[in-house]
């Protein structure tokens, strides 16, 4: 069941990332700062929404997405992931429908992710595209040298 | 003469955003934000750094940039702008080439400007050409429908 985020889900959403092999430490900070945030200001302020997906009360995964800033009705998707224990059941697919659903509902129109060329990333990039975004450009050495910055779109 | 900006310059560097034709009042608000995170908690802590370049004592144009979150040594340059009344004398090449000394110092390895496609940018996107910057990715219909965002690129 996907549903917004309440406070008490802070512990597990950090739970989740502190699981993600992928996730370097600085990442998992990062998730945590946009999480302050969102807890201090809520959503509207923050420019950060929280979606979690939850399994027998605990938290699976979770998505955190926003506005960005000087463009109407761009939203980028910063965050999605999914606890590797939870994996194969099609709850980040389910993360992914309610995200580009609630960018509809605030009005957004175009859905912006970033992530890595590496090859670590094939899987997460495989994800993508076959939900329906489109491999729009790329940046070279952009995270670090033979690090590329890889970014999708999808209008919704 | 480009040099790093201090308290004194926030009225001189609003001023100068708001003499520009292509900004809009969201822009030059974004400007004033990023400003005042930088005279609120410093360079570091803000991840903005502010340059100006001063005329007489007066602010006639500024850029502000910043390490971008998640890469190694990729700057991101946020605004350049020089007045109006300032323009054809080399101070926007001026703080370009201060703005890559100052990446460079900071450990930088690529700069990143983020500008639009629209016809009306046209001189900007040859200013970044001019400088040696690369047209490196597009993504179409990014600021709104029709306006596309476009990413130049720059290993200094």
């Amino acid at each position: 069941m996907i549903a917004s985020a309440t406070p008490a889900d802070g512990d597990g959403i950090i739970n989740v990332t502190s699981n993600i092999e992928v996730f370097s430490p600085e990442e998992n900070e990062c998730v945590a700062e946009l999480w302050n945030e969102f807890i201090l200001k809520g959503s509207r302020e923050s420019g950060y929404s929280f979606l979690v997906a939850r399994e027998s009360g605990r938290v699976a995964g979770f998505a955190c997405y926003g506005p960005r800033a000087l463009t109407s009705g761009t939203f980028d998707l910063y965050w999605i992931a999914v606890d590797p224990r939870a994996r194969r059941k099609g709850l980040g697919k389910e993360l992914l429908a309610s995200v580009e659903a609630g960018v509809i509902n605030d009005g957004g129109r175009l859905v912006i992710v970033e992530t890595s060329g590496q090859e670590k990333y094939d899987q997460t990039r495989a994800f993508y595209i076959a939900a329906g975004y489109t491999l729009e450009a790329t940046v070279k050495d952009f995270y670090q040298q033979e690090d590329d910055l890889v970014i999708f779109t999808k209008h919704v």
